[in-house]
């Protein structure tokens, strides 16, 4: 292969295929797009995410150097076996979210495994489909490449290529290690998300309507597509029993004793479980993937009306204040809003003081946040 | 009780009592601050909550109208016991996650439980204290009013003036009612996201740090208090175990079959599961509690200096389109961001199309978001 070839071909204009046809195409690659649905395809070519193709038996003229299969995941196999007989000369990769199951397949099918590579992009939303699309989707997110026994380092060179060309971290992995580790951290938390959310499905919808922030945020996950996810559960099945089994069982442990342990017992419990998932918080990454970093914020009240927002990050560009981060909400139909402006916390009380000046209405949110 | 004299004496200056000392002040409402901790309730006093006070055994001069004890759980009764001695004409609440358990200790204490009402305002954060409150904490939020069975309807009123005055939106509900419901929509959440967090706490920190958004998402309610959350849910604790049974036994009946049960019902049971899941996640309310409003997204690069964010908005302010919501993430250090701007749908293609002209790169977002 010649290592300045960009051409991708990506299977399947999906969430996921599409947002790769977006960046990759940003990062100057040529891409192709197919979908068994060629309405798709050409819809994600019209985002720009590539040229919609229609697979033919003749491959010739277009042959990619690398083919993405972006497929749901009980596709992904044969997918990936297609395109490796169909394209003798391309690495093939995918983009699953699990790993084991079809590197076993590929490999079961006497393909030529040199120029097969899994990987996984850690990125995607509750939604599906090419409208749902985003070229930074990756930005900055891990990307796992995984590897088979047989894999040709070119062929994990070309993927690891795409990845970085799509503004991700490459991390390399079995897809053993992959699957169990995906298990704890993104399929048993869905399936928790819905479990949760499923609780409350039961109850009364103006019950329902007084569930603070913390439920909607907590159940986000849960309006996942049930039968992708399906999919991804039976092809880890082992590994995500246990992971579900691993949140389940001590808060079951934790009822019994809220039920019959007394006071202090129920008290200590639930401290002991609340301590061990402070811990499991602080593992996990901040924005970006990247290791927290503490930013102090600010609350403005903001009118609702075009400009105001706009207003008011101009005085705050004014004094040198960078904003890193910044969530507005808006009652619909109400004359204000609340801006949480996240800032350097050597910025804060200059930001206050100035937009005090200004005749903002500020208040100072809490010393750290994420 | 003069019904224009709005006297207002906050016990405990944390987070729910310096905000409610930020409303109501903000409100035109006279307000004193009390804490154990005096250093504490002058701190939530410079910001504007309120003026702080030493309760002393001569309250005459400045007796309330309305005493809010905002104080850790376990401690509700006896501040509340201790404000109905005190101040013998005033009315008492307090705004405590829990009802039934200081109810009934209230009215054990043989207290003129005509001048006491319960009240839980439906908002918070995970952060404690003074510098995390926020006097728009409450704005169209739920506030359940649980009166006792003495309470009089003076009392509710005064409870309820406080509630609209902080702009939130006042509901009536009885204790043991309150207890069950917030035992599922609150209490069970909680213990949820800390046994997921929980889970991974064992993980390598390098392994850990490969988690996408979705677990950070759905564990951040597991950064809150141990101590606080361990006295709610032994004052509630029959409701609480069975609210979290309701989460994790499905849980486990899923991990059962995901092992034994055979690919086609695994897949039967996960569909399952998480289409219930989505079917109570469609009763959770959008923004400020209200039902959610279709809102299209447009995707926009931003570069990471002072300006370039308040550009944009003034850019977009002046085709009249009005930003609903707005979500940045900037990269530290890295040279670029990402804005997610939510608009009504009608104005997305016209929003998109400017910018794309002023040389913006925008990307579209999903179709609908929440």
């Amino acid at each position: 292969m010649d290592p300045d070839r960009r051409d991708l071909l990506v299977v399947g204009a999906g969430l996921i295929g599409t947002s790769i046809g977006l960046a990759a195409t940003a990062a100057g690659w040529s891409v192709q797009l197919s979908d068994t649905d060629p309405d798709r395809a050409r819809y994600a070519a019209s985002l720009g995410a590539g040229t919609a193709v229609e697979l033919s038996p003749d491959k010739g003229a277009d042959a990619p150097t690398l083919v993405i299969v972006a497929v749901p995941p009980a596709s992904i196999a044969a997918a990936c076996n297609e395109a490796l007989s169909s394209y003798p000369n391309a690495v093939v990769s995918h983009v699953g979210s699990i790993q084991s199951q079809p590197a076993a397949e590929v490999e079961a099918a006497g393909q030529d495994t040199t120029r097969f590579v899994g990987s996984h992009p850690v990125a995607g939303r509750e939604m599906s489909g090419p409208a749902a699309a985003d070229g930074g989707l990756f930005v900055d997110r891990p990307w796992v490449i995984c590897p088979v026994a047989a894999t040709s380092a070119d062929a994990e060179t070309t993927a690891r290529a795409l990845a970085e060309a799509c503004g991700a971290r490459p991390v390399r992995m079995s897809p053993a290690a992959h699957d169990q580790l995906f298990a704890s951290l993104s399929h048993a938390p869905q399936l928790a998300a819905s479990a949760l959310a499923a609780s409350v499905a039961g109850l009364d919808p103006t019950a329902a309507g007084l569930a603070g922030t913390g439920l909607r945020d907590t159940t986000r996950l849960a309006d996942s597509d049930p039968a992708m996810w399906a999919q991804i559960a039976v092809a880890n099945a082992a590994a995500v029993a246990q992971a579900v089994r691993a949140v389940a069982q001590p808060m079951l442990d934790l009822a019994a004793v809220l039920e019959t342990g007394g006071a202090e017992a129920a008290a200590d419990a639930v401290n002991a479980l609340m301590k061990r998932g402070r811990a499991g918080r602080a593992l996990l990454p901040g924005k970006h993937g990247r290791a927290a970093v503490p930013l102090a914020s600010v609350h403005c009240v903001v009118p609702d009306s075009p400009g105001a927002l706009a207003r008011l990050l101009t005085e705050i560009a004014a004094v040198g204040v960078n904003v890193e981060d910044l969530r507005v909400e808006h009652a619909p139909g109400q004359p204000v809003g609340s801006a949480e402006l996240a800032v350097a916390p050597a910025d804060r009380a200059t930001l206050m003081r100035t937009l005090r000046e200004r005749g903002w209405t500020v208040t100072e949110g809490p010393g750290e946040s994420l």
